[in-house]
């Protein structure tokens, strides 16, 4: 018990003075992190490719310089990956997996930047530039958080692996199979992501599930060709209608998904997490001042938050069929078409969705039009309990590094890489996300708070030592 | 009774003379149509407006040099309306008014013609050039018609009237007030018009009934602006949704149409028009194989041909929302519309019609979204009863001038003129079409078989001959 408590103290004084250090650095810090965000590593320009390089090799040359020799840039079949470990807290110790992305979307002075986005500005107590919160200001926070440690110290508590990829803004083509070939190199017992963003400084949240997609296209035919609706009209079933009739049966008169099979592998949402949810519900009122619609729809069983993040939706993301210009065109469309994206949660498979999809539309169109349904993408859902270990730790550290204690919270977007990190390497992922909303990413004048900056880092240093003080072997 | 029997005979003698006139002119007459046919008088182009009062002032000429001393130009707030008149029948016969239309739709060598489409060449049997069909050549033939009897006999047996308008392909939006300007001047007992086709040169028809139109814009709004589908969606009424929705309430599961009121004013088909429509019925067969669809669609209870021609419809013509690029976007759109338009049949009001659409639409419409439907354009119904005299006559002429019996069909597009004309002016109004559907109106090679319009001259000939001879006073 006292070598336990002895080991404690240490721990504590140890992450006590990375903190101190990172305080007292913070201004090189965020010198540093400008230099990362003057490359423009737009992962979407082929023109830019040299770039994305350059900022691949300005990381690996950083982390090399702090100390791990492993630090190097790793080719796939697009853009590199970026792998360093620390490995000196001994086989006995935990080891985090930092995933992060130094990629960014474009930006363009015309786009309505007040400053040159690849020339960062500090104003305001923000960054502002292209990146600076999606994602090198967060990933840059980890970089930062592991060197407080070794240089105050015989090193961090726990072993870290960095895991930084180059195509997060293009859909991440070439990291599932990245990890899947070198699983054994990334062996880890807990991920960590920081890549998202809360409402307010105050209220931190751990994201601990995402929702999947399986987005479609239906395409109807019916005439070769567009019809004159005066000649043909009333014997012949326009492809529009028929559209509308095959998706307004996609839905039940409760606004929940009427094909069959669709909710068969959906989790329950427990009574625990349904309380969890319930901290972060949105009113009706704060939902209509948002978005501006003129009520909330949906299904009535569930809170507006359940809905949004914890339930399956279907969406039709585009509509289209014949004339759409000025004045009248008096034609029956030959053709009509959808786009429809299904968000899924645990365990949603997006395969198996499609099939239903397809089988169900298949049944429900006439003969009197040709169908075809495809699948245009797919990412499957993931689901964290909030009670392991690993995600309680991530709590401890915002109440002790942020000062405020964080909710658990559903995502109800997609990051795809989640579920893969998940499932591939059957380890817990922890999304402490540092952002706020309203830093404005993929957007002009995308800019990260330097407050955020600095709390991110002293949270990411405390977690590091939560992580080290949990029980091992489970 | 022997001075009736006289009156017929002369009749009779006089009407043979005028044909034989016709046919030993075939050839003058169709050079005259070439010097119409070689003006531009393309009315929806502002650069043309000088051709097309030139086309005007030619006819006027034309028919002045005939004899017809009140040909004139006559002005309204677009292009120039040609009107002369012949009244040497006298008072006691009934007066026929000749509407047409000098105007035509425009025509580039590039669009695919093999020679200018302004310099008409006869070739295998046909005229081609812009409007050689539509309608010039079908309008010349009854300036011919009357140039026949004017040049055989002291005149015609009838009272002769034109009206030939500049604005037909830009829907005519000077002549319903000209019209009623002009009522007095126009009085007449029965209307003429030449400006449709037939199937086959053996098929003569009259059409006797026109579909009118509502044409309607839906647009409904939710969010403010395009969602996030991950963060809002579940909680969203998706507008494409919303608007699929109301577009699939707006039909009753047998293909009717569900708007209350809707059918309140159709005038049920009798049996005999039934057995007249079943003359020209189509068959699934033909139905499929002109136009692509793989099965024919509609209200059970009336025929293919009754469906198109003789019941009112509703379609959609253009429907969209969203993203329609390629790939996947994941937005709830902020918006979605279709345009959408009924055909009318007698005595369905346009307006009226509109009305019932906006009071069903705005009380199906959820609260969750906003909705506006607005009227983009209209056109009132028509059906001329095919056994007015008037009519029966016109069959007769057919028999005797052209070889055939035609039928009496309900035409199943709109052409807002007849209704016009028929209400305002309170006369039957006959569409003696002397096209045929392949002379590839609006289209490049547009062109007027040669057979076709000296049947027509024979056709318009024996017309008046029938119409001298109808029961006066009714």
């Amino acid at each position: 018990m006292i070598g336990g408590a002895k080991k404690q103290t240490d721990l504590a004084q140890s992450c006590e003075n990375a903190r101190k250090y990172s305080r007292d650095h913070a201004e090189r810090f965020r010198h540093e992190l400008h230099e990362l965000l003057r490359i423009p590593s737009l992962s979407g320009d082929a023109e830019r490719a040299g770039d994305v390089k350059r900022a691949a090799e300005w990381l690996a040359a950083h982390l090399h310089a702090l100390g791990l020799q492993s630090a190097r840039v790793m080719p796939t079949a697009g853009h590199p990956v970026v792998y360093a470990e620390w490995t000196g807290a001994g086989p006995d110790k935990p080891t985090v997996l930092v995933y992060g992305h130094y990629d960014v979307v474009p930006a363009e002075m015309e786009d309505g930047w007040d400053t040159p986005p690849f020339e960062p500005v500090e104003k305001n107590g923000k960054i502002y530039a292209r990146g600076a919160t999606d994602d090198k200001g967060q990933l840059f926070i980890h970089v930062k958080a592991l060197e407080s440690y070794l240089e105050v110290s015989d090193g961090a508590p726990v072993n870290v692996k960095f895991l930084l990829e180059g195509e997060e803004e293009i859909s991440s083509p070439n990291l599932a199979p990245f990890i899947k070939e070198h699983l054994n190199l990334l062996k880890s017992n807990v991920c960590v992501i920081s890549d998202s963003s809360m409402r307010r400084i105050e209220d931190p949240a751990i994201t601990h599930s995402l929702r999947g997609m399986t987005y479609m296209q239906i395409e109807l035919q019916g005439p070769k060709e567009d019809l004159h609706s005066g000649f043909w009209g009333g014997a012949t079933h326009n492809p529009a209608l028929a559209l509308v009739e095959i998706l307004s049966k996609l839905y039940n008169p409760d606004n929940s998904i009427a094909v069959p099979g669709f909710y068969d592998d959906v989790v329950p949402l427990t009574q625990e997490e349904r309380e969890m949810v319930a901290k972060t519900d949105i009113s009706e009122e704060q939902f209509k001042e948002v978005t501006g619609v003129p009520a909330t729809w949906g299904d009535k069983q569930y809170t507006i938050r359940e809905r949004v993040s914890a339930r399956p939706t279907l969406d039709i993301n585009g509509l289209w069929s014949g004339y759409s210009g000025p004045g009248p065109k008096t034609i029956i469309p030959a053709k009509a078409g959808a786009k429809l994206s299904s968000r899924l949660v645990a365990n949603q498979d997006p395969d198996k969705i499609f099939k239903l999809f397809k089988k169900h539309i298949e049944s429900i169109t006439p003969k009197t039009v040709k169908v075809n349904l495809s699948l245009v993408t797919k990412g499957k859902p993931a689901l964290i309990p909030f009670h392991l270990p690993e995600m309680q730790a991530a709590s401890r550290a915002y109440e002790k590094g942020w000062g405020h204690k964080p909710v658990f919270t559903r995502g109800g977007g997609s990051i795809p890489i989640v579920a893969d990190i998940y499932d591939m390497m059957k380890i817990p992922v922890v999304m402490m996300g540092y952002g706020l909303d309203s830093d404005g990413l993929h957007a002009p004048n995308e800019h990260y708070s330097i407050e955020m900056f600095h709390r991110g880092i002293e949270t990411a240093i405390v977690y590091l030592e939560e992580l080290a003080q949990l029980p091992r072997g489970r």
